[in-house]
């Protein structure tokens, strides 16, 4: 089993059969030791952080393959901190979806002049280039299509999808009493006829949630979900 | 005539017969005394550069005009830098939007990941807030329309009218043997169908050119194309 690449969150190793092992870490993103969904750095290392977000990971991506839409997810094992997934090709060199609810974060400080903070969005999809040098920049339809990333039809289903797996997210958090403020996916494309597949996890770490106005860190947001 | 807004480079005029004046004025956007069609800021002040703006300006709009394409422009009064529009309204707090030849500047700064520096793009279009607070961000079609800013049917409308004229810029520097990068624009809606029109100028500010590999100032540019 060969380590083909290092990441702040999580270490891949591709198998003998042609599949690949995520290895989750105890690393989350952040600045200076506090939590940030949307940070390119590793902000701090919590004993247990990477079992519970495969734990979550886990949850999801069964409830969203039992529902038809492509993952690339195969199996998991809590234990080891593994989860053992489909080969995937990212978009160009790696995209992140967001699906925002509320104004918050970015968004905000993109668009705060037509915005109020905190404002509520319905389901509104996001993409950003994953580069940490520029600050993963905006991108629209139209550049990643010039750019040869996505097509425009490949957008449309991404679109699609996002809409889609952010909504199931939502209404799991929200049986718990708890509101997804935005969440951010990856998605690449699988199999032999490269369909558009939701890939890497969903844990507390791709998320802002809230409950009774108060914001829940990833560790205690796992908790409150698979309770 | 009541003074009803002061720009970086323009002040607007009421006219008593519901028409606006714009008066050009000799500061042009850049920093440090450096001038950058990409700024915020007034970086200098040149003896002439309203003229030379207006002059270009009226070239512009007339040929744009004569072929149809809607714009606010009425009469122009070079001596006194002074131009006659009709009444427009812009989109929201105000957009820009940028037709690229070539990959440079902001577009370079987001998406050099993906574009090598100068490589030719073909009169792609982007549209950016005008936020200097937040730097001009970056805006999607689907952001514009669900801030309600724009429309989906008129952002397709702004990005034809964009191209169209852009091409026509491009197409009048190249008989000079000048070759355009990139070129921003300012559109509102005017007339009682509230149809989309060209606003604001079209002068060397707005434009980054090139002749024989070296960048043309905007007032040299001006001369040049009007020559």
């Amino acid at each position: 089993m060969d380590l083909v690449y290092t990441g702040k969150t999580k270490n891949v190793y591709k198998l003998e059969d042609g599949n690949y092992l995520l290895k989750f870490k105890d690393d989350v993103t952040g600045t200076d030791g506090v939590f940030d969904p949307g940070a390119n750095t590793v902000g701090l290392s919590i004993e247990g952080a990477g079992r519970a977000g495969l734990s979550l990971t886990k949850y999801f991506f069964e409830i969203i393959n039992a529902k038809g839409i492509p993952t690339h997810y195969l199996s998991a094992d809590i234990e080891n901190a593994t989860m053992t997934v489909k080969p995937a090709t990212v978009f160009g060199q790696g995209l992140e979806v967001i699906c925002r609810y509320r104004a918050v974060g970015s968004f905000l400080r993109r668009y705060g002049k037509y915005a109020q903070d905190g404002q509520e969005l319905d389901a509104f999809v996001e993409v950003t280039l994953k580069d940490d040098d520029r600050e993963d920049p905006p991108i629209t339809k139209d550049a990643l299509a010039m750019l040869n990333i996505l097509s425009e039809s490949e957008y449309e289903i991404l679109k699609d999808l996002t809409k889609k797996i952010g909504n199931i997210v939502k209404e799991t958090l929200a049986e718990k009493g708890i509101e997804l403020y935005d969440i951010k996916f990856e998605f690449g494309r699988v199999g032999a006829d490269n369909h558009i597949a939701l890939i890497d996890e969903i844990s507390g770490g791709n998320m802002r949630a809230f409950k009774n106005g108060e914001y829940i860190e990833p560790l205690v947001l796992e908790k409150l979900i698979l309770a």
